[in-house]
């Protein structure tokens, strides 16, 4: 329960115009605390799109159709209980300092995910400005670093995915720790942003991999989480994203050398998610499908043994949105708050 | 608030292999009575797929993968407060016959939808079945047939948005009574059989019209409608459906000659949508679009006049599976259980 | 046959970059004067993105990946037979005016369409630049307007589908002159602009109707070809598009008032085009569909009445960027050389 | 040049309402033999659309619409030159057998595909009916097998892509005999089957692996390409199928152990296909799509390697139903008839 003994909780989000901005509000005007009146949505802020509507950027938010969109700034997002940043890379430190402590900042973006200077410099091209507890309670003591934390990095929507359905075997020893992730993504994974090879023209009817031989972003995250799965045992990433035509979903086919057989690998699964309220293991046999976590912040997973290949094979489908980015920052959030962590949360995908 | 004096209600769905079954069953597990124990799912029937759990069938509904399908008989779904029927046309007579006449039948099929045994037997060609109340609370007199109501009619998606477009114009005699509908649909609306004009190589990457001419049988459910509306006078209907490559929703371009202008057409419908909770007016120059309502409840609509041709202009989406059938069904057992119109429904959509 | 005593015919396309360009560029490459030798693809420029190879940007193209896009200037352009223009209105006429007479110049844009200068004022906002040879030699009297023209307007995608669906009908006389047009679009009609409503994020999953009550642009270009289809009588136009989830294609519905039967109609639409090679007239009860016709030159087209409503109801389909662009200018370069009219064009869409 | 010494050239299409059937048909419509009359396109036959109207089946082919299909026999079949049979499993050999030697016989089908009958009886269930000459001319050998044969096997489509994007490093020894495939499909590779999972409102919006971890009967396929290229060397295939909404299109992840670096790499890729004329080694750091080859038949391939993860990361792309098909049916027909290669076949897109 949300404490409102000082009135209800404030939140704001920035980078309201933005889609993972957009799907923290609809994440939020779900939520229970909303709903009940015990939390309060509060600023919006956007770049460019400052002065605009709401309604005119997120149509579907029909309930904030008339809030009007303030600039970003530290002045606007003071104030609230609860910040969520859906911000440019880059953009969210000089915010999160000028907030006080005790505010619970949610960076939605990349800035604070890595641990490692040195991979973040050489990734992203830019000082590194720290790590903070990272919101996927899902992995090894990830639980207990979000509980009651006032900063929290969201992870990103690849390194979910993966992270998750590798971790178990890693953790588990029953792989070598080389493993290869080729993710099939929706593009809303590449944010609101106008670049020609996202035109809906350009998209529909065509696969494209990018990102490929260790390039993209999100390696050195899966990396990252997949060494403190394997206890510090550094684990070699090959990571392919590939673009495909659906605004959005994650389907990652992740393998890694193993000799145990298929019966034995499930049963670490079974036992590494038994309790997850959002993690699924799916009956032997049937596999994830990206359709049917649509709007949901359900992780559903397959995992199995090729015995000719010597691999295990792990399948894994997210919405990149919700598990992926916002359903994560909430599911964070209600860990922070100390509140019903699948409060405002749900493993209904909405489908066909 | 449910009675739940005598345990908590019991709804059952039959059909619920099919997309309206499965999106009734969605809101339902939303639903805030199912969230606190008020309303409990019971028997989920089918046909050919009897004997399956819903998680082969329906992996999105994750919280009921376990549930198995009963074969739909009346023994089945006998003993439960609500019954939605989500069954192919001409099944549904049958079963409500032999359901007690205080259980609430709610169906999703077009058996009873149309008063006129003339023109059921024209489109359907087969003896009528009667009629029951329809489920279309935002018609004129559309909420008081329904309140307390035992027997329900679900509209077919097409009537939905066209009627709801069209309405507030014929019965305030603004346009002659001559419309003429063009409205674009997903695929779900043919639910889901099999059929090779419906496989995704077909569909992705074209676009056809079918059942043009007044083929298609929502014609005399939505020329019932406007006759409704304008108070007996018959309103001469032309509607082509034509089939698009997305799986939910409808957008509907409704026309009929005018001489008013915009602003007192604009009027009608402000004071026609005034107080409707899910029928929202854009504001001027936006348009509606399917992708906002994904999921939602909402209808939304532009009105305005192109005075060069003489026609009313009015645009119209809906989500065919939600307010165009499950979620009017789920509106409708509110209104018929006499608890708040909008549980378990919702204004925000699933986007991008 | 194109007369070579001077050499191959040389062919430059200005805007190369763009899918009006790329779709000229791909239809060239399959033209039997291209494969023989006959006609040289001379000058490929661009705005922007001048100095990239064309592989960057047109990869579809690979014969001509490495020809380097130079600058849209008329020293690029000059010394070639025939000039294609694929160029944002209002750049066309001071190339054209700096081009010798004698060069066929095929303009894919607006700029020459309308006869009517308060037309192109008002919808366009610029001067009028005047108006060429109208690309459509289906229309009455279209093809002896091309023949050996040596400047070419060609047709806008939604007018070459509409005219075509509606000319019969009103030069008949069969109908009133008030026509209803809805017609539903894949997203390359828009060129390949940046526009946050065009990325794939945005379209996939959403139907949305833009330009309603004839702000569209297209509206007076149909308007013209209809009146002069009907001997100079006004015809009124309402015209809606409507923007689908697809890269390429137009299904238009096109109505209007009658007191005509079907087969009295359809004995009119047979006349017409009885010996045109790229309108087809489907078989009764057979209705077009985009996907049929993708990459192709056909039109195909289904008429009927509906005499409930009193309407003739004519349904076509097109590749807007085929047949609604790149085809007609072929076509229309085909005529203007004297060969034979159908070089380089299909009737075979690329299906499924 | 056909030899028409004893008149044109006849072709029979066995399967001709399926996918298959329907493309090869497409490419005969095209190819230089059959526009210049020196090939007619005979029976069409198929199972139960016989009777139908390919116009009815397969609306896309305009030309042939009015043509019958007949039921697939021996005897419709027999009197041909060629005959193309794209039919079920298992259907092929009773008909090649039925017919003369010298009757070139194309299967779109598996039946002759694999030479090792008892990895075809492990993966179809059914006794191994033998193998034919393999249709894929740039596999080491290929093109010599094929000149003169006249029982041809065309390859599957995922074999196709993945062994082109595998073989000349597993032939010049530059990875260990360990390989992984992820390759993402559009739907038409399953065919024109009435199947619940492949109707578009399940598959739009969606992405799934399916047939996993050496489940698909195209493992052994691929295994047994690459096994010819290592020069008998046993190499061990991981492969993982993914469906997505498109329909057409394959985009295949290969990656293999190495130890070499990119620049070596990529010689051996350049030096394998310096002389093809269907696949092209896109330039350093450009991507291959699938819809930069649909309709056409090229295979577009990149070449890294990731040397943190110690991998050669190959990307292929090709349209299924052109080179991983019809295509490639196409090609061998003209290698058999001793004709040019590329005939009727192109290497240019329809894009966007």
């Amino acid at each position: 329960m949300v404490d409102v003994s000082n009135g209800p909780l404030r939140v704001a989000v920035a980078g309201a115009s933005g889609y993972a901005g957009g799907e923290v509000l609809r994440l939020l005007l779900g939520h229970p605390a909303y709903r009940s009146g015990r939390l309060e949505i509060g600023a919006l802020t956007a770049g460019s799109n400052a002065g605009a509507t709401l309604g005119e950027l997120q149509p579907h938010l029909l309930p904030l159709a008339d809030r009007v969109l303030a600039p970003t700034t530290v002045e606007q997002l003071a104030g609230h209980d609860v910040v969520f940043l859906g911000l440019p890379h880059g953009q969210s430190a000089a915010i999160a300092t000028a907030l006080p402590e005790s505010t619970i900042v949610i960076d939605c973006g990349a800035d604070f995910r890595l641990t490692d200077a040195a991979a973040w410099e050489k990734y992203y091209g830019s000082p590194h400005a720290g790590s903070w507890p990272y919101g996927l309670p899902e992995l090894p003591g990830g639980r207990d670093r979000l509980r009651g934390a006032t900063r929290i990095a969201v992870p990103g929507c690849y390194p979910t995915v993966s992270s998750l359905a590798l971790a178990p075997a890693v953790a588990a020893g029953i792989v070598e720790p080389r493993v290869n992730v080729v993710a099939v993504s929706g593009t809303s994974g590449a944010g609101r942003k106008l670049d020609v090879g996202l035109l809906g023209s350009e998209v529909m009817g065509s696969l494209r991999a990018y990102g490929i031989a260790g390039a993209h972003r999100h390696t050195p995250e899966i990396a990252q989480n997949l060494k403190a799965a394997a206890d510090g045992t550094d684990v070699r990433v090959s990571f392919t994203p590939v673009l495909a035509p659906l605004p959005r979903g994650i389907l990652a086919t992740c393998t890694a050398p193993t000799t145990v057989d298929a019966a034995t690998a499930r049963a670490v699964y079974e036992k590494a998610y038994a309790d997850e309220p959002f993690v699924h293991l799916l009956p032997e046999g049937v596999l994830p499908q990206t359709g049917s976590v649509l709007g949901s912040n359900a992780v559903t997973l397959q995992v199995t043994v090729d015995a000719d290949a010597g691999l295990l094979v792990v399948i894994g489908a997210i919405d990149n949105l919700t598990k992926g980015t916002a359903g994560a920052a909430v599911q964070s959030m209600n860990l922070a708050l100390g509140i019903d962590e699948t409060a405002g949360l749900s493993t209904v995908g909405v489908a066909p």
